[in-house]
């Protein structure tokens, strides 16, 4: 249970969506309708010791408070959106590889930061259940969100709700069986579905293609510097048609349609909602091949009711989602 | 809604729970302890019309009652599980291939013959919840079932409740993909998990080995009668180590277990419960073939809350199941 519980009249006061990254933190002022009215930034500066870290979210959500002109203590609540597996119920973030984080109570020290109630879930979840309730997913009670980042992200949304599991680690989409003695996966196994789809895969694909010599744009653009090589980047080159870029694109759009066919053949959701600075940024043709590689791989009368959509709240998504989820959890308690 | 309204006091009136299925019809008398206190059993012939085989349901289920001595008026309800694509809100059966139905209205049909209300699912959806409620699933919310029947049956229950999905056709995990351009499966795509791993693509295999001349206890056993090879015979076949029944086996195990961390990874379930023919007459060395593929698998964090157990009830998961069901709905009214 949160200690906190002197708040403010819940349904009219605003609240705070925070999203957490391994390279920034977001904040944002939410209003009572789902409006965001205020916003902020930081680094999130993961090398440093995750006490400094807590700080300079709560910093940055003291910003987004200040630019909209409402006291702290006027807000209903905080929600939190984090990366790795964490505990909604406890606050607590088990384990987040990229901020090296292993067992830190997030809530309880960012509730003493801030004086008000925080609520915590993971940020694929949190992003798809702000395209659930304010994006492309408006209305749809079973969704689930695929975000194509450096890896794939999922989150599922059932009877309206995040959907968590045994284990609060549900919708770990990514990490699918895909491909068979597969390339070695950042999880520890082989084949994974983000081993051979997600933006790393596909970035190693690239340079692999342009070592071989193969004809790119992209070799012009960043020369050996492949760390430029980035979602926007590659975006581009495909819209362009390079014709490595376009190659490899195909191959991943084959087997993102597959991990989709695979959660519409198991779930039947209403949607499957692609998101990711990848999918983003790229063109409706992308997203055709995937769909028509959806198709052919799901089972015909699961897919029926099934919409294959874009994201359509880039970044706000998850301060979005963050911001209605602590409003729903309050009207829980 | 159904359109009989004029029902016993629910809570201490026995329901009937009936599993129709291709080949035979089981019903039971299912006191309001959940005890299976009668039953019978019909064969379906599925040649004949539809309003034949649904005057033999009504007869099966007549039979359970008379040797039940309860008069059918002291029934609550009827729970019906079949086979296809269906409607439980209409109550219609859009299209089940085994028995040549489509578009057929099974529960005004059945409410006409039986006189109480009646209630269907999805037969694997119905085994899934009799699991959950009285089998190897009892105390738990979220549990996937995977049955190894001829195909490969799966049924969700999520919250304590049976998950359909936008289609009322989630859960059809034997049509998830598994192998790139694999043997042709019954719905038309390729390389499906029951394509590679049902009973059908187990024999398949075994008639491809016995053909070529492999040694094998089955020859002696059915000569070139190869529709003799049934679940039974290969689990006894494998719990003697027969060569060619272990290696085809074996790699069916593996793709097993591949479907179940497939499941695992997506929904994080407090279990996976294996049912089905082959599972119920094998030897415990089978199951852990599966355990170590779908441990290989699946992503490590969602894998550790979830248990992989062997279904309890065979034949009675699903009149069991859709007589709580029965129940269940009875009780939302």
């Amino acid at each position: 249970m949160n200690k906190i519980t002197k708040v403010p009249d819940k349904k009219e006061a605003p609240v705070l969506g925070i999203d957490l990254g391994g390279t920034k933190i977001l904040a944002s002022v939410v209003d009572p309708t789902g409006k965001i009215i205020a916003r902020s930034k930081k680094k999130t500066k993961a090398e440093k010791p995750w006490r400094v870290v807590i700080s300079r979210i709560a910093e940055c959500a003291k910003d987004a408070a200040e630019i909209s002109n409402i006291p702290l203590a006027d807000f209903a609540a905080a929600g939190i959106g984090a990366p790795g597996a964490l505990n909604p119920d406890t606050g607590i973030i088990n384990l987040a590889p990229n901020l090296n984080w292993e067992n830190v109570n997030l809530r309880e020290i960012l509730e003493q930061e801030l004086q008000i109630p925080v609520f915590i879930n993971n940020d694929v979840n949190m992003g798809t259940l702000g395209e659930c309730r304010m994006g492309s997913g408006v209305g749809m009670k079973n969704v689930v969100g695929i975000f194509i980042g450096t890896g794939i992200g999922g989150g599922i949304i059932l009877d309206g709700k995040i959907y968590g599991g045994a284990s609060y680690m549900a919708g770990e989409i990514g990490h699918i069986p895909m491909v068979d003695n597969g390339p070695l996966c950042g999880c520890g196994k082989k084949g994974c579905f983000e081993a051979v789809a997600g933006r790393l895969a596909i970035v190693r694909d690239i340079i692999e293609g342009l070592k071989k010599g193969k004809e790119s744009i992209l070799s012009d653009e960043v020369g050996e510097n492949y760390s430029k090589i980035k979602s926007r980047r590659l975006a581009l080159a495909w819209n362009k048609r390079d014709p490595l870029t376009v190659k490899v694109l195909k191959k991943a759009a084959v087997y993102i349609g597959k991990g989709v066919a695979t959660v519409i053949t198991i779930l039947s959701p209403d949607a499957v909602i692609l998101g990711g600075g990848l999918i983003e940024a790229i063109d409706e043709d992308f997203l055709e091949l995937i769909k028509k590689s959806a198709e052919a791989n799901s089972f015909p009368s699961s897919l029926r009711n099934t919409k294959i959509i874009r994201a359509l709240l880039g970044d706000d998504a998850g301060i979005l989602g963050s911001a209605l989820y602590a409003r729903e959890c309050l009207s829980k308690k």
